[in-house]
């Protein structure tokens, strides 16, 4: 690296709107990574870049630079296109569960890198750690063997996949700056690139449990990511799907592994199947395994249906070490100490259940961190017994939470009993999916 | 300290644009002088505080905790009102070396606190220093025990002095933002609301050889000092003064020192005695010891014309242990190893001399300082024989520079070369004070 650039004017330049060139960011990113650039340099400027933004260009940039600050796996030697799916994350959202069986059943590998719970969302790690004996840390030979074997692998982030990215997204999560597009947009493509895929869906939710509030946020996000995507070569193709309630009746790891083992027996809630479908219905057309994004769908549903996608995720939990028996008979697992009812107050329809406030309850009773160093319960958790729709009377039970700390539990209540809104009136029906955005840009969802 | 406050909502709810109350920005400061709050995080705050703004309350409420973050001086035993006069900083800004005694010699006590030079500027301790012998550097005992003896004292700050606002200029300066109005306004007042003044006088300086480039800028700073020194019940009047071209015709730290004793004598440049004489006057009025700004500056004149004012130089300079036969005979002084002279390439009038130019070409040649742990020398600099509005015959000499670097010859010579522009017609004549500026307001300046 030459001594050309100059981290303070780097953040001059972007403190006073100017646009970087690509060398810049590269610079800023392989000195941080090196230890050359202290922290408090960066944290000026991910504010600058927060409050000023960063373009197409200065995003793809970003986002290469992070990319190549680590290995980037090659599974070129395994035939047949890789897809992955990522989701902004959302409230119960379980659906990788259920997707990643069904696709690499399809016959499309899926080298799926997943993240831990942060804030009110949960974290596909946890769910599935909550199986006893489940691995998700491996090293990059170990990954490879796994989807060599099964089409399929879903392992955490390795130290070895965008180191760059690590660092600056901890140190995003302590200087506010963590909901900027652009540099969210950054943080996934480049973990995503790096794992070895031909083409990504990506499910980008909208509203109260999403990071994302409103449906044209999520657009733009989408548009970001999508675009990066594109940049780099990779087929990818976006959903904005509605994150206004909680996916699914279950919130909480093993919770939402337990409905996940339901939907892989043909018996999961439409909202969960109708979005799981799609994308994996997506999936299996961009590995070319299907005609059409439809016929994707009809096949999912065989995989289903059949079982096949179900003993892919024996298969998977046997290799990754996790107690098969529990998944074939998920009553046996240990259930929490405490259980709380909510109840209804008035007869009515539920006609809001705000999202955000039920994770942050279910991070309470200890289905989430706080801070990044803290453990999670994969006992404790919600579930729901009626959603935004449904007709409730007086006294009648809204949802079940349960816990091993009981000190939780009055904080929880209260939040939860606040999340939820009764009226006289039934609410419109919502749509679970709002819009598709690929390379030629966002519209309205039609399949 | 609460722990009601969390640093990442600070950081966000100023990053949103929202106004911090008081106990955020002392939580703020207060943590971060305690080290118990990292830099990267408060980098953050700054750039947000910087792209945002901070509105007079929150600038009072940072002035306030920067300034009880240290020891504040209580000078109430010494009988009088105690008037400092701060500068914003500009190229051959000599003045409070020859206002100070002029103030101390008409019984107003000045005790004056000053800063090393920094980028284009230079510092008022380095000028001192070039004095052989001349120390800047005490503890609170002998600041106060100095002002006693003789109405003045010329200091460096101390460690015990707003230690914050020490720490946070350091991280400003390495996270581009500095120039910041209520960043700069606070950091300025906040030292000199530790020295034990009654009054204040303002000096800032707008045009190319200012940190403020244009007049408005300098208002806006000029207006936010103002009502800071308002807010603390500090009299306070701040004038906006032109920094185009040099004040006076020489640039560097014992050049300077030469030009001082020169005024001293009565022998001064129109333009630094105009301004020297404004704020004097100005703060013997506000010292109580003339009936207004108009008679201070008689009085001034008074000081200068008696003698009084170079007999109460000599007494500073042999109290802080500098060298006085220096001052009495200043011709004794070694001169720099090298000189070179910059000539007219054509016939005409100088228009325009780049001050920020003309001050990083002194700073090339030794006057001052590229990075804090540089060294001065107090022989190199620049002296002027034109200035704007002068006319001039091609060969002729427009400055001479002085420096113990022959390497530093080429580069200041392009500089300086470039800095002063000739052309056919007499430019037309600049005011040197453009605004008043006090608690009532800012006006156009009118004595």
């Amino acid at each position: 690296m030459t001594t050309k650039y100059n981290i303070v004017s780097i953040i001059r330049k972007k403190r006073d709107g100017k646009t970087l060139d690509n060398e810049e960011i590269q610079y800023l990113i392989n000195q941080y990574t090196a230890d050359e650039i202290p922290d408090y340099q960066v944290s000026a400027f991910l504010m600058a870049s927060y409050l000023n933004g960063l373009n197409d260009e200065e995003s793809a940039a970003l986002t290469e630079s992070m990319l190549n600050s680590g290995q980037i796996v090659d599974l070129s030697h395994i035939s047949g296109k890789k897809v992955d799916k990522h989701s902004t994350g959302g409230v119960g959202d379980k659906l990788s569960l259920i997707l990643a069986p069904i696709v690499a059943a399809a016959g499309v590998p899926v080298p799926m890198i997943s993240g831990r719970g942060l804030g009110h969302t949960g974290g596909t790690l946890d769910k599935l750690e909550s199986i006893p004996g489940f691995k998700v840390d491996m090293d990059l030979a170990r990954y490879k063997e796994i989807i060599e074997n099964h089409d399929l692998v879903l392992a955490g982030q390795t130290a070895e996949i965008a180191p760059a990215d690590k660092r600056l997204y901890a140190l995003r999560d302590v200087t506010a700056t963590v909901e900027s597009i652009p540099l969210i947009a950054g943080s996934i493509m480049s973990k995503k690139l790096a794992e070895g895929i031909d083409a990504l869906v990506l499910d980008v939710k909208a509203g109260s449990g999403a990071f994302m509030k409103t449906t044209d946020d999520a657009i733009e996000l989408g548009e970001a990511l999508v675009g990066i995507g594109t940049q780099f070569e990779k087929e990818t193709i976006a959903y904005v799907t509605n994150m206004n309630q909680p996916l699914g009746y279950k919130i909480g790891n093993w919770l939402e592994v337990e409905e996940c083992i339901d939907a892989m027996h043909g018996e999961g809630p439409d909202d969960i199947m109708e979005i799981t479908y799609l994308l994996s219905g997506t999936m299996i057309y961009l590995g070319d395994k299907a005609e059409s994004v439809k016929a994707g769908i009809e096949k999912s549903k065989e995989m289903i249906e059949s079982g096949a996608a179900f003993q892919k995720w024996l298969d998977i939990v046997e290799e990754q070490g996790g107690d098969v028996e529990m998944i074939k008979s998920p009553q046996k697992y240990p259930e929490a100490e405490y259980e709380f009812e909510i109840k209804a107050e008035k007869d009515g329809f539920v006609s809001e259940m705000n999202s955000y406030e039920i994770g942050m309850a279910s991070v309470e009773l200890g289905a989430g961190r706080k801070k990044k160093e803290d453990d999670v319960d994969p006992q404790a958790g919600i579930a729901l017994t009626k959603k935004i729709g449904d007709k409730i009377l007086k006294g009648e039970t809204i949802l079940t939470g349960y816990t091993n700390k009981a000190s939780a539990i009055e904080a929880a209540s209260d939040k939860l009993f606040g999340a939820v809104t009764i009226s006289k009136t039934k609410p419109e029906e919502v749509e679970m999916v709002s819009h598709t955005i690929d390379k030629e840009g966002s519209r309205a969802f039609e399949l």
